[in-house]
Order: structure tokens, then sequence, then C-alpha cells
């Protein structure tokens, strides 16, 4: 249940190659990912027509897709441009899908071509801008995308999930902000004058500042559709404006987090950081990218399974506290818009 | 299919700690095992009623059990008694099943908890008597917990399947002796004369008697429901009264075995051994599992397989003969308690 | 959709050793093949009539399966002979599947064995003649053995999946000749002074010959149903006559293709290849194996990833090119057969 007229996130740029295409389920579509001559990815369903095979396991000859069995090639477009000793006029197109190369990212739109609008993809005002730097992965959870929607928008869970690097108690004291915008829903919580958690210790002392004082914490999660949550968060010395604090007494950055359905009930999720201080710092990169990948880990278990959970248990009617408001709201935008879709 | 309404072993003690509950599926029933404060085991439902995670992924606080997505705590009876920030008052209660540690058992009851009657947890002389010593293990079986009562029942099988520890023909040539008795199966074989096989002849020597010589040997199966099979074996010296010989010249125990239904089909398997000599001698306990552990996994792969042919042929009907009479009556109990239930 | 009522290869001889059953599905039929005391192969329902047990698990005694469970032993023609303390004659028979040994393999008759005649065992001319050496090996693969048939029937595939191999782009260049011939379907390519690829170099050394000049080369398939496929390959030095050219200046052999379907969508496969040149070097059969089995095992992910791509999209319908027309030919032929036996 996931809109499929939207740009959504397949892949990073580096997963597609020159000279060999990339195979992902993306919203329950096979597709087949490479590169033209020109360098651009194409994108086209995942059947070859000749046989049935995946073009995945094809190579890129000449910046066409040649099918790894019989050697069709298929041009960016998906139509047919050579086999060898076959007159290749009556052979049919291959489904080709809109997708661009933006940011840093490979966006896809898996459902009707024809309505897809490159100017709907969301900008990322960090993206390749010279302040800010960006470390980011990939997991594959067999989750409802919903569900990482939830999980991200509720940010409580960090005292319990992530007890040891980002969770603390005062997390669950300060009650959350909920509110839709437009085509956003925006859940923040602000907590002030409070130890700061390791994960933010290491941070502080990265910008040269002490790791012993109290504090003042933010975190402002803001989810657009179909899948995209974008989260401020930081600390800044108690007392000196928190979330508006000057640069210089802060340290806080941007948690990027895409969450592209494969299937009903599984996700890719492309997850990053973007930071604003130290930009060419590549170790600093490293470090916070390999931090982050540890941490985002604690939440894998807890979704799959619960995700079994609710398949188990399909006719539980879950709780719905102020804190699962940012979920609550996101849900309702998306109902909206499958409503639209059918 | 399998009655509900009774008392299973669960787990061993051992394996719900003070700080982590332990999920276990009984009887197709989710179930999150946990200490209270005061260290008795509760039994909740595996669903948290705030999202649906599972509980077991969760810590024990105070002796209460931590939901380990959002925190929300649940007391030993399942009822909600904290979460930072919420009026828990309105919270619903999660399920309790009745359970029991005893007899070094943790007992479980997944049926209807009205019906729990402590006083119905089968006795077990030999648990915890000084002149006793016990010592087991746990298996998880891919079979309909039937397969494991019949497999019980007639251990023609052990000449096959366990040719090398405790098989050996002359059961084969010993025709059983089946019998109802109230609420139990009992089937018996009592073979004279014969050469000790090689799990007795270490059985005698370690009672300091002769290894070499003719023995009498015993074999008495007493099925009670649901699902439990005890099994007192032995051999004695040749002439000397055989099960009723003195001790001196005997060496005998109880095999315990406990068939908990996981699903219709999967089970898991506590099996062990009860002594009454040497009780003692630690390394003797642990000796005995050992060799019993390769011998019981030595029935493992057969009865998945004859799980997954049943299955493939399902309108098969299969053959009752003299040996199968201890499982035949078994179920024939099991089905007058199923439809007493239903 | 296979035709039960043919022989297909179920094993290779030493896969049945005297004492032990081998388990195979054939054709959805579940099978314990072993030997009797004369050593003929006997192959039986694998399903024990007692407690539907496998008879794969269990043991020869005497020429005779002894169920590995309870001990029932079933004669070769599957009747019961012999259970300790039972009377046997009551007990029924188990179903028996007509299977012969022959030209170096076990074939099996997984239908009606009314029907089954052995006359109707396909000859194999190189099998056990002192001037051919054979060798082979066995693959699993999850596809519908149709698919096989096809990779078979059109050999463009080598210039893609087996590039570094046998693969060469003359291959595709060369149109290939397709025709029925009675109850067979052949398809084959001739190519004239083109150089030789690197398994062929290999077979021209170890012929003595330049592996430098240029070459002819063929590829004779020969499909007979249900699903054997028989390709005459070799070179030529060029201008020698080709396929005709004495045998002093060329390399040539069999590659030998039992496809023998397990399910619906699985195939055991056994390939090989007979040669025609030092017959009584088996250094050099053991490289020609473990070559042919590198290149084999190329088209396995190709296979199962169409199959699942054809079960993802039940709907399409593929091309049928030239390179093609083996195979539809072939799917012909077992469309009759299927037609006839239904």
């Amino acid at each position: 249940m996931f809109p499929k007229n939207a740009w959504y996130v397949a892949a990073t740029p580096d997963e597609i190659p020159a000279d060999k295409p990339l195979g992902r389920r993306i919203c329950s579509e096979a597709i087949a990912f490479f590169r033209g001559a020109d360098g651009m990815v194409s994108a086209l369903e995942d059947f070859c027509p000749h046989r049935g095979a995946p073009l995945s396991l094809g190579r890129v000859v000449d910046g066409t897709l040649q099918c790894g069995y019989h050697g069709l090639r298929l041009g960016t477009e998906g139509q047919p441009v050579a086999m060898p000793g076959q007159r290749i006029s009556v052979f049919p197109a291959v489904r080709r899908y809109p997708v661009v190369e933006r940011h840093g990212f490979v966006w896809v739109w898996p459902g009707d071509a024809v309505q897809a609008d490159e100017a709907a993809i969301p900008p990322l005002d960090w993206a390749g801008h010279p302040e800010w730097a960006y470390g980011g992965g990939l997991y594959h959870v067999r989750c409802d995308y919903r569900l990482m929607i939830d999980n991200l928008m509720d940010l409580t869970h960090e005292t319990y999930v992530h007890a040891n690097s980002i969770g603390q108690k005062e997390i669950d004291e300060a009650p959350p902000q909920t509110r839709a915008e437009g085509d956003a829903v925006i859940t923040e919580r602000r907590m002030f004058d409070i130890p700061a958690p390791p994960f933010w210790q290491m941070a502080l002392r990265g910008m040269g500042l002490p790791d012993d004082r109290p504090v003042d914490r933010w975190q402002i999660c803001r989810f657009t559709p179909p899948s995209q949550v974008m989260i401020e968060v930081g600390v800044a010395l108690a007392g000196q404006g928190g979330h508006e604090a000057p640069s210089a007494v802060k340290a806080s950055s941007i948690v990027v987090d895409f969450i592209t359905p494969e299937t009903d009930n599984s996700i890719w999720y492309f997850w990053g950081m973007a930071r604003r201080f130290k930009p060419d710092d590549a170790a600093l990169t490293d470090s916070i990218r390999e931090g982050q990948r540890k941490i985002f880990a604690e939440d894998l278990e807890m979704l799959e399974r619960q995700q079994r959970n609710l398949e188990a248990w399909p006719e539980r009617r879950l709780m719905k506290l102020n804190i699962d408001a940012g979920g609550t709201l996101a849900r309702r935008l998306l109902d909206r818009l499958l409503a639209a879709e059918n």
C-alpha cells in the first residue's frame, strides 16, 4: 500500500557503474538500472522480451543494455537496438521508468510515466553545498515502509532501542509537538539543561566544545510523502538559545532517511547524515557513518519482529498516543495520496 | 490438534534469568516469560498493545516487563504499570497465561485461564528428591507432537535408529504388553537373559557391576496427557528378578520426556534422565546427559522426514500393529480430550 | 508438465552403493533406489507403509530394503519380506517403479509401469565402447526442465554466458538450421575459417594440433524426448572438410545432457562429455570434466533467475526467433506426448 506515482530514491550513483546494470525491486517493480553512453541513468523493466531473462544479469555495451543470455541489446528508452542475425525492428520495446540522478541519489518513478515531473523531486538544500558534508548507507529491512516512518516520527524509541548511544530518559519526559504543515508532517521535541548522551558528547568534542556540560537538545522530524523523513538534530551548550544558538556553541546535523518500498513488506532504507561543520573532513564523515550504521542497525530486529507480529495478529488495533501523532498524520497523508491514485 | 487446557512444560528455570524475558511459542501462543520482583515466573502474550512489538525483545525492570521499543512497562498480571508521559490507566491489559515453576520446570497453561488448576500439574516423585539426580536438555523438532509420542511408546525403533547405543535385536523379539490404566497408557517390554547393549554396559560399569554377563532388561513406558512420557528402563544381572531385582545388582533410571507443541507441526522436546544412584556425582550427570543427547539426536531426522512424508501423502492410512498400540491408545485419549475441549 | 511414461536418467550407478539406498524425487515421485542381492537396482516409493517413514533413510540388508525406523524389510518388488514379531503376509506392498541400469546410468520410468518397455531406453553408441571415454557430473537446478532444453537447443547463448571459454561472436553470425526428424529435433550450426575459442584451443593442443590456426567449427544438437540432448561439437583445421574432416586434423566430442525433472520447477541435470580420442587417458577425462563443470555452472544462475522471472510474469508471451526453433519444436513434441498421455 504505497503510492506508485511518486519519486523514490532507488540507489546511490556508485551502485550503478558504467559497465554493469543494477537489478533492484522498487514498489514491487523489478527494474534494471544502467548508464547510457552519456552516463545518464536509465531504468528498464528487468525482463528481456526475448526469453524472459533478467536484464540485470547482462552487461552494458556502448551505452546499451545487452541481455546476458542471448545478446539482445536495448537502448536507454527500452527500444531494441541490436541482436546478431535478427530483424529487431519487429521487437517490442521494454517498459521504461522515469529516472533522474540528482542530489547524490538516483530517483525513480515506479508508476505512470506520463505523470512524472522532475520538478517534484524534493529539494535537498545541503546536497552538493560546499558548507555541508554527507555520509550514508543502505539497509534492507523486512517490514512495511510505514513502520519505518512510525519509527522515525517517534524518537522516544531512542531511549529504549538506542540506550547506549543517543537514548536518554529526558527524551521520554519532553512531550513532542506535532503538526501538519501543507504536505508535510512535523513533530518536534526540545529538551533543556540535560546531560549530553554519548553520541553528542563525541560530536561536541569534534567541535572543540566541552562534553561534560549541560546542553539543550532538539529533534525536529519532518515527513514528506511518499516516505522521506529529515530530522534536524543537535545540542547546544545550555542556555545559549538551543536550536537557535550560534554555530560556535552547538553541534547539529540532519538525519536523512529515504524509505523506499521494495514490496508490501520490505524496504530499501537509505539513511545518512548531513552536517554543516568540517565538511572537508572525510575521516569524520566515515566515523559518523560507522557510528550511525551501528545505531540504525539496532532498529532492524525490532522492526522485522514487529512486522511479523502484526502479520500474525492482523485484526489487532494499535494505540495512538501523543508520541504516535507524527506517524498517524503521515499515514493520513499517505491514505489521501493512495485514494487519489486509485 | 493439541489440548490447550492443560499444563505444558514451557522452559527450564535457567532459561528465564532475572533481567531478561524469554520469548517462546507454546501451542501456537506467542508468549513472553519473565520474572517478577519476587522471582516468580509470569507469562504474557508476546505483543505490546502500544505498537505490536514483541515484549520478549524487552527488558525486566524492577520486576516489570518493559517493552524494548517505546518503554511501556507491564506488571506480572499483564497490567500496564508505567510509561513516561502517558496516562496508562486507560491502557488495555495484556493477556496473561497461568504459569507455575515446579519440579525443576516452568509449566504453562495455554488455554482458558479460568480452568487452570495447579493441582493438575503432574507429581514427579524423583524431582528434588535427595536420592535422585536429574539431567536433561531441549530439542526443537519439526514434527507433530503425536509423532514423538508414537516414537516413545514404541521402543522397537531403538533397534534401528539407535543400533549403536541402546538398540539390540532382542527388543524386536519381545512383544510389548500395552494397557490403558485410568488416564494413562502403559506399554512395557521385558527381556530375559540377553547381552547388555553399550549404553547399559556403561551403566553397569558405573555401578561397579560386570558388563559382560547376561542381563534381564525392561522398558516400561507411561504416557499421560497431554504429552508426557516417562519410561522406566534398566537392566539387572540375569535371574535376580529383573525389574524387581535388588538395587545392588541392577542399573536403572527413568527417561523423562515432555513434548510441548510449538505449532501443529513443531515441538519443544524436553528430554532427560532421572537416576536413583550416585545422585551427587555431577560428572556422571553430565556424561549421561551427553550420551542421551547424542542418542536422542538420532531420532530427529527420522521424525522430521516422517512429518514431511505424512504431509505429502495426507490421505494415506498408516498401519497399527501390536507395537503401535501404545501410540494408538495415547491418541485415543487425546482425541477424547480434544472432543471435550471443543 | 512432463511426460511420466518415459525413461529418465535417475542416477549414476556409483550413487547407489550395495549397503545404502538413495532417495531422489523424479517427476514429482519420491523414490528410494537400492540394490538387491544380485546387485540389480530396484526403485520403490519412498514411504514405509507401516508409519510413513522415508525408506531412503534405511539400510540394505541381504538385498532387502530395511526401514530405518521399525525395521520392516521390503524386497526388490516392493513386497514385505520380514518384520520381527509381525505376520507380514497381510502387509500391503510398496509401489515399485520400473528401473534399469544401462549405458552407465540408472534409468527409471515414473509413470504407468505396465507401459514400461526396456527397448525404449535410447541407445548410446559411445557408452562402454573401447574407443570412447566418458566423464560427467550432476547439477540440481531450480528451473522447469524445458528451460534447460531451450538452453541446449540454442547455443547462441555461448557467446554471452560462456564468453571466456566456448563463446565467440562467430556463433551469432552463423544462422542455425533446424529440422524435425521423426521423433527427434535437430538444430545445427557450422562456422568456417574462424579462430578457435579457448576450450577448443586446449582440445587442439591435446590432440597435438596447432591452436593458433583458423578452424571450421560445428555444433549439431539432437533432442529426443522426453528430455535428452546430445550435441556433436568440434573443430577441424580450416578447409579440411569441417565435421567430415579426417580424425587427424580435428578435435571433437559429444556433449551429453540428460535433463530429469525433479518437480515442475526443478531438475536433476546430468551432464557430461563423450570423446573418441585418448579414451584411456583418465587425467584428460578429469580435466575435461572440471572444465565442463565450470562452464555449465555459468548457466545455472541465468536459468534459475529466468525461471523466477517467468513465474512472476506468467502471462507474458516470449519471442520465438529462428534461434529458438530447436526449443520450440522440442516443446511441440513434448506437447504431443503429454496430450497422448492425458
